[in-house]
């Protein structure tokens, strides 16, 4: 019998749903060294709390997140909260010993995630664990593109073309939910989803973001305040108006430490687009393109390859070559959203059982945090090119 | 608390796997009214039934699938082998008073299939429920084409195109694996796969074919025996060679009873097919496509519109307006293939709940069963075109 | 200055305009031997013929097709004709020793085909040339489709999926244009667009169809006269009604004298397809797709590559190394439907000049007729095999 | 028989070529009013010249561009030659009283752009008409766009997003040809394929850019000087380097004057790219996709619609419904790059025959000038927003 990891959860809305989701099966399918048992989650209103533990699968609820800091049971503390809470839980987790899972992004603020990291570099002394859950670096695809770029797929990189779009703000009434308001979510679609597009795009180049120059902006400028409970994703607004402090969109381009130019685009106001997250590489020797809402495929171009024959190759991700999709079914048989929470969840409990340092962590997401910052920066001042600080 | 709804598989290699999978997560997702409880996985090996029940979260394991139908705590008999064994315990089951699920192709004859309706028939007089595992009918985008259909988009239909194509039997040295024989199989690509086309045709068409004129073909006549265990999909060829007694492929055209014509392909020598599942209708309204590997998408054409802007729309299946993707997240949040087994199991249990027929019945996968015995008919008369029993 | 080579057309309809464009354009694009000279067209109405003449730029018009054949200036008559002139036209044509270019289907009947075939033998042996007009075969990509093919892309062909779906026929008031009437078009969707496809999978796999399996169907059996002119593709119907007396759709199922088993499926009754012919190749080493409505693009996959990073590449065949696309334009600016006449009449130039004899030959189409015969037998004998004549 | 409209044209490379093609089948296709004469070709060598005659078939030749100012047969100077020349040669014909088409971009420098706008206009006066190649206007999905636009389908435009993609220059050793001589070309990417993406932008919202922060970058600073003749596009290197002096990319964000933000992407250096010209817009009602090397389709979405069955639609511009596929073949049969030449050039001619100012005029092409000025301001400035003159 293997020993088991316990998991505490606080927050269960989208992403403690998905995260229940990756817990309850990743042993099936990955076995772990360590058997993940759902024990307890945590949350603000009782009766919800538990309502979501008898769904979700988990032995308990509570609605003090800092019980779990003491219970012997609980091996790790699994953070599924707005960002303006990531802090606090987390150094606290840490400061306990319990290894720590955090959703993305990582902070409100670059200061708050210097703490985070802080707090992590001084667990991880003491063996205990961090890591971010920037998700899309867990896609088969996207690993495949990793590895493929390793073995030299691109060259030099010359271009990174990176968008995040969804269209969810598309209704002007849509209500003033949690991710509109800055004191919670620290930003809107920068914060949100360019994220994500910044992770993978220093993911998969191994690099990092030099300066940027930025525009954001908010299309909608006041909202109805959510007249029922608020998921910050859902809802309905009720008469009451309400200012939305964070932005709608945002736009920059930058430059790599590499010297390869980089364009992103997040944006929760592009009509027809649902979740489409994109990426295309171009390098010297080949390049790469891959968007999420075909996530089995990723197009490779060899660029030394017979120009008569050449062009953009569409790679189903499900023959093994990742290291995920090999544990599911066979070739074709796709995979989606959630499974990437499943891959993300199977290497963190592996790092813990082997006693390694899981990845993205705190300081590959303090780098994005500092991304984030300069876009900020960058935006403020009309768009003069900021460095990124490192 | 809800009660709960034991459940015995038999068999527990791809699909058992799969099924399994759904077990697990169908109660977090759709929250049936009765709460499923992995009780019993039966095997033919006492170690790696014992290592599957133990890695799939299954209580307990057997070798004995008959002491599965005497246990108060098994509702269900969930049916996961080869077909050769289908009719035997399906049969058993019922007759037991367990509902049963039964992977597909329900039998390996007609005569078979026959049978297991008779024995449903007589169980539906007592309240006991049976349901044939074609998971397809379960893909979202496919849902929502039968909603769309049954509201008119396509009138009359004119056409039906429909593929399967696999190529995971190319390599000549590739072994002659259980689904390779007749024996246990029935048939090759026909019966594999080529059923669950026939199945969701008829399914979106809510229309039955008339006949066929079909041809079938081994390329590949002989193949080495497996030399160590067979799973029907995957492993590696001994010294001693066997032949080879399916088909390969199966290619037939037929009308349906509408008048609609309609062509079929299955085959597992489609090099660079992994599972291109695909279906075309084509109506005097309207028209749509679908192709598994891009499962959430699908195409759907308003012939009625103006033709000046008209054209086939990739509708994104994860809308909600399905009665599947609701469930899980936002739109964009892609599915993959495994939740169309937790969708089958949702209904499943909840018709067993409700005390209602699920779908497709033992009568419909007899429907199909007869297709493909047309199919066969027709290939050893040369084409000649076969009308299929009803 | 080059000599000139003089043409004679016969028809100024659809295919006229057609090739009329590629008289005009091919000596710009690629120089043949022999400079083309539009000398005169032939018709039936003076006054449109005159009018066609004057637009598609033809130094005369004339209404009598015979006088074509006595003047020296004429060493080419081009037949754009209905199909059951061809015969009469091309045999003349060729007994009075002007070369021959003659659009498809070869005749309406084996029996004229084979007539043509022999005119075409007698005639070769006095230098005469003559040429059937299956303009897919100068699709860049169709063409280099077949030298990957003899350069071993494919190995052993398995299978063939070809397609031509169209949906101009979908309104049942569409009149009764000559296409829809036997006594001119000889066949339906069969011969029209059904022989396109044949052509094109006996061009791609140097091999011919052995016998089929068919069924033919006419969707709308009355429709109303033509009120006004014929161009067999447009116009309104008056208030009389005749009878439909050729197939709205043919489907069929076959196999190669190679073993390789084939579908075929033609039809006007494809709701949303407009010009979508189309055709897959799946071999023991590799496969290609094509689609016409992209018809820049090949698809190819190569089997025996690694599987981890294989798939379909979507070549663009603008690289110049096909026979045609080198002659226009930089990479990736993409040629369309009139260019691939262009290129045909390019290479029956350059076999004039050449003193060879182009492809296809009367001799291929009028394999491709027996096929069609071989449809129809079996279409009539409800799907029974029927061999193809040789 | 209608009156002639002679043409003489400067420069016979890529753009002679092409713009040839055009003048020999626009009035095949549209029939003008005035029958277009190709007159005389003027260009450098005169061997070369001569011979560019006879292929691309004018009357006569001359190393003399402006004896076609004296020429009663001339009627319009139609100018192919390298950027540096446009002015000169425009402000000459303008005051010859010449109609004046001219490539793209109008200029090297706003300051030329002014004069010859200013000639423009003083000629205007006196009717005599100008124009500006921006061929991607004259793709008919494009020019569809444009009027979906008008009748409201964007609603308020949120994103434009716009690039234009080659990968052309990616071996180092690909010679120093004229378009990467700033002194010939006035900039790189920016200028010759920029100019088009924020032509179309600028076209498709009927609004213009209000400032941009931008970057260039030249990824290859010295190449081999071209070892023959330099048509700018092609061609191998000698021993002897020179420096590069334009960009190899431009990348830029900016406002459009209705607030719209919007990104533009220019490179030769995306590896597998060949003319990715692609255009999307994203607006409060709806949105549009574009992509060049799928030149037929335009994809429209319609937010205003049933979620369920929304998304982007294909439409397959070959209907009729925008200006000019009508006038080529049946739906679905698909036009190609040389097609937006005959396009523009019917428009032009039909424009001098009605006494109205063709579009896009010298003013329109002077403000795109204005938008290249801006990013090169702007990139030397390290992003900082700058102004769009007006």
């Amino acid at each position: 019998m293997r020993p088991t990891l316990g998991i505490g959860m606080v927050g269960h809305a989208f992403m403690g749903r998905t995260h229940s989701h990756a817990w309850r099966n990743v042993d099936a399918v990955f076995q772990p060294a360590l058997r993940p048992r759902r024990v307890v989650v945590a949350g603000r209103d009782p009766d919800r709390t538990a309502a979501a533990a008898e769904r979700l699968g988990w032995d308990e609820s509570t609605t003090d997140w800092r019980s779990l800091l003491t219970r012997d049971d609980v091996d790790v503390v699994d953070i599924c909260t707005p960002g303006d809470s990531h802090a606090e839980i987390a150094i606290a987790a840490l400061e306990a010993g319990k290894h720590v899972l955090c959703e993305k992004p990582l902070a409100n603020s670059v200061a708050e995630a210097e703490e985070m990291v802080a707090a992590a570099t001084a667990a991880r002394a003491d063996g205990v664990r961090s890591m971010v859950a920037f998700n899309y670096r867990r896609v088969p695809a996207i690993a495949l593109a990793r590895q493929l770029i390793d073995d030299g797929l691109l060259g030099e990189v010359h271009h990174i073309r990176a968008r995040y779009l969804q269209d969810w703000l598309l209704d002007p009434e849509f209500p003033l939910a949690w991710r509109l308001q800055k004191e919670h979510a620290g930003s809107g679609a920068l914060g949100d989803i360019g994220a994500h597009i910044i992770d993978v795009a220093q993911f998969l180049t191994a690099d990092t973001i030099e300066g940027v120059s930025a525009m954001t902006h908010t299309f909608v400028e006041q909202r109805p305040l959510p007249s029922g409970a608020d998921d910050g994703l859902s809802g309905t607004g009720g008469e009451e108006y309400g200012d939305v402090t964070v932005d709608d969109a945002a736009l920059f381009i930058g430059r790599m430490h590499s010297g390869a130019l980089a364009s992103f685009e997040a944006t929760r106001f592009a009509a027809g687009a649902k979740n489409d997250m994109g990426i295309e590489l171009y390098g010297s020797k080949g390049a790469l393109r891959f968007a999420f809402e075909d996530m089995n495929e990723l197009w490779i171009h060899d660029a030394t390859a017979d120009p008569a024959t050449g062009g953009f190759t569409r790679v189903l991700a499900t023959e093994g070559a990742d290291p995920y999709s090999g544990a599911w079914y066979p070739p074709g048989h796709v995979l989606g959203y959630d499974h990437t929470f499943v891959h993300e969840i199977a290497d963190f409990a592996r790092a813990i059982a082997d006693g390694t340092d899981p990845h993205p962590s705190f300081d590959e997401a303090l780098s994005v945090q500092r991304v984030l910052d300069a876009v900020e920066r960058s935006a403020s001042a009309k768009g003069a090119y900021e460095l990124v600080d490192s």
